[in-house]
């Protein structure tokens, strides 16, 4: 059967390719990790010859036979070959318009960009990494113009990250996460209750956080024989296939909950990709449904799990273990303390409700940068403003405002979002998890996982990219998108604790 | 000038070829220090399609190119290149003649293979790596038989590694270097010195172990911002570029020595690899003159320099800040100590005198099971039955027998005779380095290798390839290789130790 042929053929030219990926992928995780310093110039180099490589196997003529082949089939396909000839094409368009030296020379920029941006954290210099920035956003805008837009120039980079999203949709969804987000604060800040967080602040021995780490990393079921937990400056997940998924955290010997809970996101993450089905490799489907549905199980595992009364229950007593610190501390005083809110300049160490804020902010920002209205110049005090406009905060120095994250040097805008769509999407999920099984998190208190692991793997991390993030929603909640569910969430939370009537 | 266009054109080629080699030999790398247990299998594809890659790299149409156009102009060109045509057609030959499929299975078979040696090694089971072996040296008598041979079949293997080196010639050097330390060590034998080690067993904190090693490395010279310290089974170094050099050891929390030496033998070829001229980077010469002068530097480092008086004054001060249990040990105990003569079973924890034993052993070995005189089957016996007769011990198991070395599970037939060949090497510089700074080793006493790293690195490192072995061992001391320096330098330094007349 002619069909059956050309899809093997296709899955032997792309398991190919998904070993080239590996190989990028792990050059990559490497010098986020491990490299020495004076390697930077020369690993952009191989960065930069990988991505050569990976461009020609993406934009090749044989891809272009395989499309046109396949199109002719397109009635006799099953799901997973439709799939896989969906995302080749979008692929193969989305690469194919950029010329090749182009984007390996914004390669080569980005990987200087990435070094530079960690320079001007540590100096805590948003000059040093200002001209690397505006070369970044200069090849976005070149890139756009490549890909085409309608309304939108930024609708291009929505679109890349989340299939079909727009800035017109997006601003629907944000006024009503936002005016749900302030709502709650408000409530929250007229509370008279007084949370007590300062145990978690104080001397804790970094080896003791990371074997911590290990321990719930373990326990909430990413599999330590087919992954790591590493040290980076800004923690990340990466994967070479199912069978090495690779988490980093960053430990603050004066904290106790940044490590760890940067580590449960990334677990969430790893847990994804640990757990997609064998059966997709070499079908280009061998990853999350869409960079969002990822920031929803890495969300999920945070907070929904992470900081919910039962697992801080379970926690507790190990957290006791560790850190002697918290011998007189109770388990209401406990997860009061990892559910503390406050408006503040951080993202990543932004409370659960505040944090969709942070991302609003960058929101907006992008849009305005992309469409030219404002440039690299003006991101500082357009920061400072937004910040103290959002949240009453501004910040008092480069690293903790404009340099707090690394997506710009790389050239991830129109990731933000993603986010604050996971935590969307993660509620939604959660709801439909708890209409499903009433009763699951009563088993999280005595540090058993499965059942909650279990639904998410069959319900999501199976499938892949099998299904696009809209199909997906629909197939386990049967509705799509709703921020009804998080903003419901974010209430009946922060209510009970805050004792908001 | 068309020459130089050639030679330029030739240059970008092979810098890509370079960026290539770099990403696998970091794959490769990451596998031996990182990877996680169950991820094996897909690893080893992905070192499979890379080494598919490079070997379409340097057998393609455009090297034969290269070779016809570049031939024309052999007498209008400089040494450096010719040394690049000569490596370049030597590359080409050998890669060449095996056909692709061949060559990319003989990679995952050796990927494999050494997973299942080091599963062996765990297990203390040679049963279990017997049947990759098997495969491996299939292999290598089926690639033999592609690139041909004269007189023995080992010769073609001798000549990768050490380029005009045959079976006859190496024979004369080793019977030389096995009457003379056989002679050594009887009478070292014979003596009634009486020399205790005692102290170098106990328990050595590793975190301590690790912090010493480090701070040697940075003491002789290697660049601890141009490469790293890992730890693997078997220590190793590989390179991507003069940049990032890597070098790994292995921890024994019993004992002091192990540990250390491994390190400051890697550190050897790491400071190689770092001092060799940035302006080598694209002829296909940045890279060793050859693994026997390699060797020379480990061995240079491990045991002339790093088992000397001079360096065991400077040592011992250091090593008693880092554990007490040395601190009624004195500068002559410390000194005999390492360099305590036993007849042994591991050849990387033998001393300096018996390794080359353990060296010939290996060698003699293998010329028989390439040349098909003995199986895989008949390796166990061979091997305890040699060790017998030249160093009257026995193994009572595989891991401290046959399963000792890594080098015959990816293949490195031909490559033992390089360690000893380095230690050839190695003294014969040491002599003429002596000759023209007799003082030299005053300054090591105080911690200073100034000189000696400086004298290395204009005399070996910096010309990377540009010379052959052979080449530049008369270079450095006017003469060709001879084994009487070495064996000078053994009687001089174990006769003082072992008070022989």
């Amino acid at each position: 059967m002619q069909l059956k042929e050309k899809i093997e053929e296709l899955k032997n030219y792309l398991s190919e390719y998904e070993k080239l990926v590996q190989a990028m992928s792990l050059v990559y995780w490497d010098m986020r990790t491990n490299m020495p310093t004076k390697a930077g110039e020369s690993r952009s180099k191989v960065l930069e010859y990988l991505s050569g490589e990976s461009f020609k196997m993406v934009t090749s003529s044989k891809v272009e036979d395989f499309i046109n082949d396949l199109s002719k089939y397109k009635n006799e396909m099953n799901h997973t070959e439709a799939r896989m000839l969906q995302e080749l094409e979008r692929n193969y368009n989305e690469t194919k318009k950029i010329p090749q030296d182009r984007y390996v020379a914004f390669v080569g920029v980005c990987s200087n960009s990435e070094l530079a941006w960690e320079k001007a954290k540590d100096a805590n210099d948003f000059e040093i990494f200002k001209p690397h920035l505006e070369k970044v956003v200069e090849f976005q805008k070149e890139f756009i113009n490549y890909w085409g837009f309608k309304n939108d120039k930024y609708d291009t980079l929505l679109d890349k990250y989340e299939l079909g999203l727009t800035t017109e949709k997006l601003d629907k969804i944000f006024a009503e996460l936002r005016d749900g987000i302030i709502e709650v604060l408000n409530n929250v800040k007229a509370s008279n209750k007084k949370i007590n967080r300062n145990f978690l602040y104080g001397n804790f021995d970094i080896k003791k956080q990371k074997d911590l780490s290990l321990y719930i990393l373990n326990k909430m079921g990413f599999d330590l024989e087919a992954g790591r937990l590493d040290e980076s400056v800004h923690p990340f997940t990466t994967n070479f296939g199912n069978k090495d998924v690779r988490l980093t955290t960053n430990y603050h010997e004066d904290e106790f909950t940044s490590a760890l809970f940067s580590t449960i996101h990334e677990g969430g993450h790893g847990i994804y990709e640990q757990n997609i089905s064998d059966e997709l490799e070499g079908t280009g489907l061998q990853t999350g449904a869409s960079m969002a549905i990822h920031e929803s199980q890495s969300r999920f595992y945070e907070n929904i799990l992470g900081r919910s009364k039962e697992f801080c229950s379970y926690l507790l007593p190990i957290a006791k273990k560790y850190f002697e610190d918290f011998k007189n501390v109770t388990i209401d005083e406990f997860y009061d303390a990892m559910n503390y809110v406050e408006t503040s300049l951080i993202r990543t160490e932004a409370d659960e409700l505040t944090y969709g804020l942070h991302i609003i902010i960058r929101y907006e920002i992008e849009k305005e940068l992309i469409n030219g209205r404002i440039k690299v110049d003006d991101l500082k005090e357009l920061w400072n403003k937004k910040y103290n406009e959002y949240l009453g905060v501004e910040p008092k120095s480069d690293s903790e405002g404009i340099l707090q994250d690394m997506h710009w040097s790389d050239g991830s805008f129109g990731y933000f979002p993603s986010y604050a769509l996971g935590n969307l999407y993660g509620a939604q999920m959660f709801h439909k998890l708890l209409e499903e099984k009433p009763d699951i998190m009563a088993e999280v208190k005595n540090g058993n996982f499965t059942e909650i692991f279990k639904w998410l793997k069959e319900k999501v991390h199976v499938h892949g990219a099998l299904y696009t993030p809209e199909e997906l929603i629909k197939n386990i909640t049967g509705e799509e998108l709703n921020p009804k569910y998080f903003i419901d969430y974010l209430k009946n939370k922060y209510y009970t604790i805050y004792n908001v009537k």
